[in-house]
């Protein structure tokens, strides 16, 4: 029996190919590594359709390396985010992966990446500050096996210039829109294109913009139907929701 | 030369069969209906596939049936949100239209709905509290033709409830998730389930649970990656979100 | 000696024709008029060019009745704003006013109403909602000699909406922008036009829309440069704020 | 057809010697200059009279020394706001530009400055610790081509000291008021003279000053009439809104 | 033995006319009469110079009926504070107390009011919408044998009312200054005067008024040095404080 | 007469062994050591059962070895929390203390660990942020006397992980909880647990975990009945809590 | 087999008396009764050791009727909090149940109450305002069977009214200490007794009182060690929490 | 004719002896001493009794030298506060002044202090931590001629360390409190004592502390009456909040 991920093993239990009790164990028989400061979870892949992400910010490089050793005896794409350039460096020492500066990211492409086939992400921003985020969204993306299009640096004060790359934008499968201060653009292209559109607060800015919070509350408050938010700077978290729509799309067809 | 909706337009443009300024003249064209209070967007369709939707929040009766009226001219389904039962009553008697109570809704159907051909979405909530956003959405997604289950009050202290229908909720094409006080449902599902997750933010509660605010920032702060977030009580919001989901999953076939 | 208004006043101090003494005597002369709840300042066109404007929200009707009858001996227009119907209702009973009810403002024009020679101000909102605020702006507008012309439900959702209208917009002397939930219009508008621009947040609205306070904290946020920002709700202060600015420009002609 | 700006635009095709198509066509050209991180945009003289004006806080020197490249050609003033002094002096070695160090600005004056005439703008603080933004305020002002005059440490607890200046301070064309703490200073100018009052909330101090946000508020909820307010800290802002201000009374006469 | 109050007693614990145990014993007689839904505390005078004053927001009438009659037993003054009108008549049918309709508050005196010989307080308001915490303030004074002497409605944004008044309130010996808004009355004033002075933050206003804690934050920001600051809309408080400082003064002569 | 804690010394009053005056005498004996810094409460041990434990985050090398020299005449176990590797060395240079580097904490076991004798207290973190609350809270029940059993990493996006340890965990005596972000684990986990749950949230995280708030709320606001929290990052309060409920368990035995 | 409550299954699994798929087949089994608005789970005394206990906040008379007619089959105690009088009046006249005004709560005792063996929970109070609170916290308690014993009205403000009583709360098993305004009532009685604490801000008072989160934050960072906090006004939570404590006393003995 | 301060000469003006124009006169004549980023008020002494203090915080050492030189020609204390060890050592490099440490002030003595004849004020903390705020308000104290006790390290979780303090605290003439965390301290002593208490917020501590704002509100809510608040951290302002009651004492013998 083969259950590649964890929709296909929910189906065969609700069409009953598999007893709730098989399933249970298939999910329960933990196939987690222990390494003391982390319980490393190979299975995700089952479960999730890919091989776990990293979250780097708070581990050392040592933590780092020890984590992407487990993960790699699994030969798939590695990613982790958040990571400073000096612990980039430190981890590199170790194994070799590849720095994002921009992006701030680690990432090991163990075979050739299998993009999904299933359009591309617009990843859309207003300022040239929005540029790490976007690069976190599309270094993730990457991993995930998404195509992308960037379209930087279009705000709605110089209106005719987003006006103009609207119609590349609306031909996207997915939007992704990043914007600081007063994060008014996911509400104009959240009308002028009828795509999922996907909100990424960025903190950069000062004062009333309050670290970001102004953009995600703007966002969320947005005239234009339908828009949705992730957290403030959550490039990764964007492409991920990303990875959802274009997957299901490329799994329905 | 037919424009069923903006993207076909711009895709026109993007491929010269339209200059840009004819495109601009088309948009321009503003084919509103002024009628004092508001300006009525008879050609939203053209632009966003579908009729306007009305929020009623701050409008008095004889508003609404002043902009249903206009509306109506187009023989489409007519979406009213946020809709007292007083006033629901009130415009009753001049127009004839359902009133949903849960949902605090009225719509009319003005002709078969038609359903998109991308599977369905499914609505889970925490609570019963939560009812009320539930059929908000669900009422949304029957109108803009989305077929919807309902899976309500399996909140995560009971975690076998949940557990049990998720099999069911992974073969929705999109999974709504309504919580609210700690808002913790959406981190549990987010992790059982691969497809595009919405979460919405309930205002229920009282004391530390802000007024929906901490449900909000938890769900925008979860520990499963991509679940994408609407403001707060925002059923309209998320079945919106869902439909530019799945439309895109219809046309790209 | 004749100082039609503090200005000149003051520079007569400043160019040696009135001493600093004698000008103290003249300001600190304090022609107020007690009537137990409130101090009247009957001399304040003197020293701001006007009448007094009642701030009637927390006031009863006896005590506006009594106030508009001190201010009434000097034969000016007169307002009071935040006036709810029943109150106004009273006060009509005693006085002769007219009530306008969208804009919840009591007005009592003593003779002809002598307009700046200044141009006009554009008073635009982004949706139905706003209207009560933009009213209570023309209203003010109005009783201090201004000009002005409305663009009303013109919101960044619908982007050709706002863009037809530009250029009308971009001839007046001063822009007021309502807006609320995102409080995204200032930006767009704040980039099409070169005038000033003053933006008010509307407290309409829900969850993230903070009772006015993400549109205001967008607004300062603007990434147009040099908007200009009043309190929530205060369409009495951006109309004031205009009248600064156009008074300005009619005496320095 | 010469359009020096947009409104001359604007204007044109209001009174129809020029059709929409074309000015969309005209400001659809985009005369952007991309340079990979920014989208430069040379023709903004044409929409909004003056050269871009460079916000340095998250720029690195190269991306200055890049931008302002672009922007040399066009042999017009320059301005780069929020740039530390490390930076400037990075930025000093590749290209001569003039820093200024109270005002952590960098400006490059292309041709003799061209002053409006349209009266000074006073600059007035209440402590020396508002000195930065006053000073950003002035050198924004200055590249703008706006006369000044400074009125430095004459806050309201020591009434005297503003009372003097108060006649001086009147004469201006349009005041911006810089006060940090409780932020009362524009509540009593504002009272004082009838000339458009802008007033910059001051990040310094500490507990309940909170960081700027109790200026802000009070400045929004002052008794005086028609303050407006921009962001904390925005010199920049201030500026550039008197800017639009003075500019609107130049072009009226 | 006589300890009229707890100082006297105190001193002589430290004085070594009583033992520690002893004190112990007569503070922890507890002499409390327990109503069931209050333990009210005959004894305060003994403790805090005066009888104990009740607070009655959310008290019933039938509960300050039962409370106010304990009380009368020990043939004081009597203070019952935030006292709807309705409670109030209640009150009134059962026992002979006086209602204070604008400061809320049921009073009776059980004597001849006993005026410390300490000069008085003045109580300033900067607007009419103060009046009813001035009010609470002066009942309170009275109760607790403090002279009082209002000034009323002279905000900062009319200086030359309040500089009129300036001699007068300097030679009190405490100033209460209650404001709303901005709050920034006790700045200038604080600058002013020598005098102690307790602000009172009024919760009236709306937007960034913030329900009196952008007055709040403004006066504990104050420029003015060792202005003191009470909770928002505590009249009540502001005169006990008060009374504090005029009852040291009184007992150090 | 022997009192080994207050509890005891309380029972006797209660019952009559011991005069309400005598008790505070032995209370107000005071037996601190003035040490110019600080007053150290040696008794303590008699008051709440243990020694103090010194919060060294705001404290000075110096301080806290002149702090633990006094408490070392007792001969008992010493804690200080929140020490930086820094001090911890300084401290080290000056008196022997086991410095336990990821819980940041110092120690000293002045005799053989007397274990109370009420079952384990189980210690689960939600992610590998976590470890140094945990670590704290591991620490100080070690001092205080409570065995633990530590379940690290095991958040609720991974739900496997969480259900195959619950048998375990509901087999201790109280149960602490260390998550942070959304906070979510002590929701699942109060529902699957009967004991007595300590949820503590932790700082780690961004945007809209606003530095542990979220987490808090949500772990207040949770649905699972009688979860308790203590402040963010309180590693050590929540063993106190712990070592509250098991000493109440060991002495009602 | 019988596994009276999850414990004892879960402890079946550790000690391989059940395997884990047959306990997950007894758990997931889900003994829910759908009744359209909620899914009652009718096994919760299987997994939690009780009945469910019914949120009445959001419910109508008529939910809460059906939602207890479904637990009556079980013949338990049942209980429902936050009832409205008129919501109860409305029960009352379906089924028989007994409404406690003060705790706005509805009770109904399937037999005689089964107190635990565990001493009793003491509920203070500072002041009579907290009452409800209190008696919803009685209520619980007495449902869950637990003995209370209650202290009432001792705020720190006379601290020898909560001296004088601290002996007999320093015997109870666990304390539950209600305050609002300030919340300092939890840091004293904390530092004099050495039991469990749980605390509870209360919504009462005004301005900086923050609707009782001042008072939640001045528990969570109580200077008192161990002190443990729930939701504000949640006086059943904290009968919940002390449940959770006495219940493993009980059962570990 | 003599005015040693402002009370003085505006009893003179209220009493008819000068005339408000010659007051005015006197006022204005503004004998600050302008040195270019500061504007000196070398005859504050005139208005309020003594010499400027300088707030340090924002001003480099040459800034404070040039202020102090410029105060020095007048023969008085100076007082500089918030100096940092650095800037303190770059002034002493330059002016002879005494540095305190813990306080982080600079002072210079310029004459035999005179101190006020009016008791003492008694200046009390509840942590170690609370220290440099004490010592702030102590040397402030000091430079204002006011007589000082100190009492530190007696919070309320040890409530018998303050009852033994309380009689010698009680017979101070004011009471300066400092407590961070919950700030319960002036809760408790404000019961205790019936003297002019004020309390100081410490901004020590971390998560629900809020940095000094959980004890802010606390303080301000508190349960004891007529207890005054000064800003965080603000030990200055709480000995000038002192010196403005211990002065009018002293001038009203």
């Amino acid at each position: 029996m083969d259950h590649p991920d964890i929709d296909s093993l929910l189906r065969d239990v609700a069409e009953g190919r598999l007893t709730v009790a098989d399933a249970a164990r298939l999910l329960r028989a933990t196939p987690e590594v222990a390494i003391g400061y982390a319980t490393v979870d190979t299975h995700r892949r089952l479960r999730q359709g890919h091989n776990e992400v990293v979250y780097g910010e708070t581990k050392t490089a040592e933590q780092i390396v020890g984590i992407v050793e487990v993960l790699s005896t699994h030969e798939r794409p590695i990613l982790v985010t958040r990571v400073s350039p000096e612990t980039a460096a430190d981890v590199a020492r170790s194994i070799p992966m590849q720095y994002h500066a921009e992006a701030r990211a680690l990432t090991r492409f163990g075979e050739k990446v299998d993009y999904l086939d299933a359009g591309f992400v617009a990843i859309v921003t207003a300022g040239t500050s929005d540029l790490p985020i976007a690069e976190e969204a599309r270094v993730t993306a990457d991993i995930l096996g998404l195509r992308t299009e960037s379209f930087y640096d279009i705000g709605v004060a110089g209106i005719h210039r987003l006006l103009s790359r609207a119609p590349r934008i609306a031909s996207a499968s997915a939007v992704i829109v990043i914007a600081g201060m007063e994060g008014a653009l996911p509400s104009v292209l959240g009308g002028l294109v009828e795509k999922p559109v996907i909100a990424v607060p960025a903190s950069v800015g000062y004062g009333t913009g309050l670290g970001g919070f102004t953009a995600l509350f703007s966002m969320l408050a947005s005239c234009a139907s339908g828009v949705t938010v992730v957290n403030i700077d959550n490039g990764f978290g964007a492409a991920y929701a990303a990875y959802r729509i274009l997957r299901s799309h490329a799994t329905s067809r």
